[in-house]
């Protein structure tokens, strides 16, 4: 192994608590020549799908190293703790985490899924456990370590991958006549609203869409960037993670839209 | 020293401004091979018992390394800055921040204190300090260097260190026919409620509780893991610390309880 | 170079996203040698003042290596992506992200402007791009790993860098028989209210000032120390950033004046 891997990690732990600061640790006594870098852990309390979404967008700028996530409504239940492994043009990857849709579309996006391992129970000694840090992150340090998991784990059939009932992955345009419904899958801090849709789906440049709310119905421009917006003005472009995203020019789409993740939007071209 | 030394840092200062990360910079350039996990800094403004609590749930988790904790509203005063040595199994480890409470219920329940010492005043030079900042990262870093304490610091008797009035560790049962009002140390990001008793205070598994609050009566079934309750359904459990919580199955027990972190709830079995 | 690099990240990201983990990752695959230091990402979006004035407050504590700061209202549009060198006691210091105002003044704190250097476009693929992640940070990390600049990037006149209208450094000082209207710059966790102005505007200790706000009247001692203070008494003093700040002992100056940061303040002697 190499001296620069990496554990990249998500959570919907949130700041408030000891809980990230506790694996870090963890993470750290296990291995403390292991960097552990933090995606978020402000994904919405038990939001696997924003989760998911997070990771997908993530992915790509992720060096070697480990992708350890936890979104897990299904704690203490019988959803198995897994370990993805990849194989990309630079060699094995893995992604931790529960076995609830949170991980597959990251770690397809990715590379292909070679193996599925069932992480091992033996910490579950019949109490609540926090498996972030019981099970997950030694699981995480264990593979960005470096060992086998053939010699820790047991396999399972990659078939049996619990998937998401929505994917992020359809690419059908928007456009001229056409009208849709997409949910607005991320925010930022500026407002920006991220839709469920790739940025292949855009429609024409320059072209003004109808934009429908639950409270608010306006128009958008197409455009290519947000200086092509005036100030203050709605528009559509693709965002930097490569999605649809509706923006205002130095506002905020969420104020102008009155939208929260998870709402849907109306788009008729 | 070995080169896994760690500084483990929990304070309430906030994310929104630069004090985190100009402790961080202090650090890094006073040694920049220690590595600094951040516990929390969200603990609230002057709440010297939520950070002991957090201190107490983490420190079992903690590898080799130095605590530095800051919640100090008496900073300015007569207060004394201070870092204890505690005798560990692994070896000695120390605890640096305000003699107000906030350190020493974690290094009791961590090892035997050994010695206390009096952090110099050198920087007090008669301004307002961030004693974080010039005063406790010092300290924090040039004990997890490995310099010894007594070369630099003034030995102080144990026995003056400033205690909080109450105690995590009432282990009284809470059961069929009894009836206790607990307070509420801690609420996570899913809204599980933590109660101020260890786990051995958790009634017999199968029963059920009155729950009692402000604004709400009802009841809970104590379960041993989330998923024997309901979807929505309350219970109580042994949480991932060890302490008694109020939870509820992929839902929120604050919202339900509609209680805040110091709200007391009055259990009747 | 040392191994004692740093790269200190500010930027108004939030961390609600994965943005600021994004270019964690990025760094850390550009060069995992470079520790990655967060001063804070919670600068209100587009406040390019609220980020110079605390890059100035922070940048003294700041050790070697290269400032990556990021708020960014124009991104998309011409304003230039720049570095600016100075020169310190210690050697040269990097100051990298847009020019707007951001950087100058923390840079002209530490040091003397020797060059400025205007970053290739050349990831201006003509879609919407993550400046922070594609062009700030790698960046960052080229000046951080010892690379020169005159080896990729052009230079350009120092005389042409945007400046921000308002400087903190107006040392005018306040007291007996003036009054001044000042803008709350920052507010902390707590609530103090740090103000335009540097420490040595403070008027004589023990003076007696009339504080009005929009929606409150009322009186503050000028004190040395927040232990000067009755509990809950509200006073002015000079701050550990070495501004003149509103407090209140044990008590949310924030609060207690009703105010937001950006708002102003009629200190009369």
């Amino acid at each position: 192994m190499t001296d620069v891997n990496a554990i990249f990690f998500l959570s919907d732990f949130g700041q408030r608590d000891e809980f990230v600061g506790v694996v870090h640790a963890v993470l750290h006594k296990m291995n403390p020549k292991i960097s552990v870098i933090d995606l978020t852990h402000e994904v919405p309390a038990f939001a696997i799908s924003v989760g998911a979404g997070i990771l997908e967008r993530s992915v790509d700028y992720l060096g070697p190293g480990v992708v350890l996530a936890v979104v897990d409504p299904g704690v203490g239940t019988s959803r198995r703790p897994i370990a993805i492994e990849i194989e990309t043009e630079h060699g094995p990857r893995f992604f931790v985490g529960p076995d609830n849709g949170l991980l597959v579309g990251a770690a397809e996006r990715r590379g292909d899924i070679v193996a599925v391992f069932q992480l091992d129970s033996s910490v579950d000694v019949g109490a609540v456990t926090f498996d972030g840090r019981d099970r997950f992150a030694p699981a995480a340090s264990y593979l960005a370590s470096g060992h086998d998991p053939r010699e820790r784990f047991c396999e399972c059939d990659p078939s049996t991958l619990v998937r998401l009932p929505v994917h992020l992955s359809d690419a059908s345009a928007l456009g001229q006549g056409t009208s849709a419904t997409l949910i607005v899958t991320s925010i930022d801090a500026y407002g920006n609203c991220a839709l469920d849709r790739p940025g292949a789906a855009l429609p024409r440049l320059g072209q003004v869409l109808s934009v429908k709310t639950e409270r608010v119905q306006t128009q958008a421009a197409v455009v290519k960037a947000f200086g092509d917006l005036e100030p203050l003005g709605l528009g559509m472009l693709v965002d930097s993670s490569g999605h649809v995203a509706l923006v205002v020019n130095t506002g905020s789409a969420k104020d102008l839209l009155s939208v929260e993740r998870g709402d849907s939007v109306l788009i008729s071209g």
